[in-house]
């Protein structure tokens, strides 16, 4: 394996070490080194909700990359592909709790959702005031009418930047759940992966796929999707995986779309530039205008190859939210060019 | 292949559509639609030198990615991998140009020379005022004695930022040469590959390595470097490679480097802020401070795995416009935080 580490037991830690010592956004947590906290100054932190979330590390720049001000007060770093114990969330929460009380997001999958829930209840036994969020937005992973076992995928950055903005902004904690509810009610997403990721604790490759086929649907860690499609034009591929967003939660024409093209880790920005392409003009033949797109690998598994389209039909305010300047540092700027 | 594209023929034209779509910062050039350029006003159009790069494309984000107030002015995109013609350039030049003078930066490699240089003579002869600035900064393609042979490597990127942020705040076309030239002085790179990337051209593999082994100073088209060397800790690694640009070029005890970890493509996050750490290690064990750092895959080869590392000795002023603030859709907020 050609991973550049220093040895297995220490890539987090060393990760981790890098990342606070490049960034002034970003500083280690007091309680818990496992813990990122944003090390800037709230304005008003009397009255901020504070916004964290737990994930297993090996995404990155996801959740890491998006602590900072107008986004996460903190993320609670795991082991590779492993969710944070509850114990360590527990850390991270205490660690940013205030009396406007704390929001956890959690990306829905077992181990996130089983650990978030429990550290949740651990720290209202100690008297914080602590909500948890799960957000889903995968169609592949579960039909419509079992909405609520989706996984989350990379449309959680919808709700990670509109939640962030609108807690910078004094939003309280209800209205922030109520908030991220209706955007993820609102976001769809679809993958399409080409190739798989090298497991760092394995060396080995996450997958196999033969050499003229794609997976669509697959999850983060290779979770089984739809099924598989021959390689062809991106523009087939992609006017396919529109269809299918739009079958799900169909948009009016005339209405907008935010769009998130990421990529997995191991396919260029040439191709996602391409598959933006497609994905507005898929959106175009059907009335409907793409806006303030957010397009790279965000949400990545290693040198995974693959795409996701994400698909969010934005309130004003959303929109408003979804451009509003952020301060971290991997969150890019977003801006709406049709506004 | 499993690249997205539509066609051969069309992926460089559907890629630009795709980053012209998504980005208020550039437009596709009213002379040549394979010229990028800066749509939002600049203050003082007199004053102001406008800055341009020709370069292949299959390296994106860089150099189309770096379109923007305080940047680039504009980027002529050749096809892939290879120099743009003399005439693109010149197109380039022509979209751009006005009475403070066109500064064309080339990195350093023979088609773009060559084709850069002419551009420059067919542009004079047309009465324009320009000048050409070649770039170079990677240490293992030619000995010290040889500076001026040496290979353009993603320290140029000091290159473009610093005075990119000077032409932005009014600087004239003879102090940028000055300043150009002096940054280039004081920078150096040294790369790593660890794995090919797959030409999209071709559909190959750029070159083969054995699965225990890494090239040094290998080129951003897998030109040759220094030598093989077996993989191990990254520690190790980073601390042969801080040693090697520091022989190249001495950096005092007490005194700053800014640094650029650059992946190449198809490494993770993960391993850049290792090598970030290690970096920064390296340079404090010699009492020299990191500061000011990017870090991303900024300069790629498609899915190339490796990454390089480029150290800049700056001057107060160079290092205050390497972190003035720009406007463009991939390049990063650069903080001093040692300031």
């Amino acid at each position: 394996m050609k991973k550049l580490f220093n040895s297995a037991e220490r890539m987090v830690d060393d990760m981790i070490d890098g990342y606070v010592a490049a960034y002034p956004q970003v500083r280690r947590g007091a309680q818990d080194a496992r813990v990122v906290v944003r090390a800037r100054q709230v304005k008003d932190p009397a009255r901020k909700v504070v916004l964290l979330i737990g994930n297993g590390s090996g995404h990155e720049p996801i959740a890491m990359g998006f602590v900072g001000a107008g986004l996460l007060d903190a993320n609670v770093v795991g082991d590779v592909f492993a969710a944070p114990s509850a114990d360590l969330i527990l850390d991270g929460i205490r660690e940013v709790a205030g009396p406007a009380g704390v929001l956890l997001l959690i990306s829905q999958h077992s181990g996130d959702m089983i650990n978030g829930r429990a550290a949740v209840m651990l720290a209202e036994e100690e008297g914080l005031k602590v909500r948890a969020l799960p957000m889903y937005d995968d169609i592949s992973s579960a039909p419509r009418d079992r909405l609520h076992d989706r996984r989350g995928a990379p449309g959680t950055m919808f709700v990670y930047k509109i939640l962030g903005a609108a807690a910078e902004q004094g939003m309280d904690l209800d209205a922030l759940v109520a908030l991220g509810e209706a955007v993820r009610a609102r976001t769809t997403t679809l993958a399409a992966a080409a190739s798989p990721g090298i497991s760092p604790l394995t060396g080995k490759p996450m997958f196999c796929l033969p050499d003229d086929e794609i997976y669509l649907g697959m999850g983060v860690h290779g979770e089984p999707g739809i099924g598989r499609v021959k390689v062809g034009p991106a523009g087939d591929l992609v006017e396919r995986m529109v269809a299918a967003l739009l079958a799900d939660r169909p948009i009016a024409r005339g209405a907008k779309a935010a769009v998130i093209v990421n990529g997995m880790g191991g396919t260029t920005l040439m191709e996602l530039l391409t598959v933006y392409r497609e994905t507005r003009a898929a959106l175009t033949r059907r009335g409907i205008d793409a806006v303030a797109p957010m397009i790279g690998s965000y949400v990545t598994t290693q040198e995974m190859a693959g795409f996701s389209i994400s698909l969010l039909e934005p309130d004003k305010r959303m929109l408003d939210l979804w451009c509003a300047p952020s301060d971290s540092p991997f969150f890019p700027r977003i801006e709406d060019h049709t506004a």
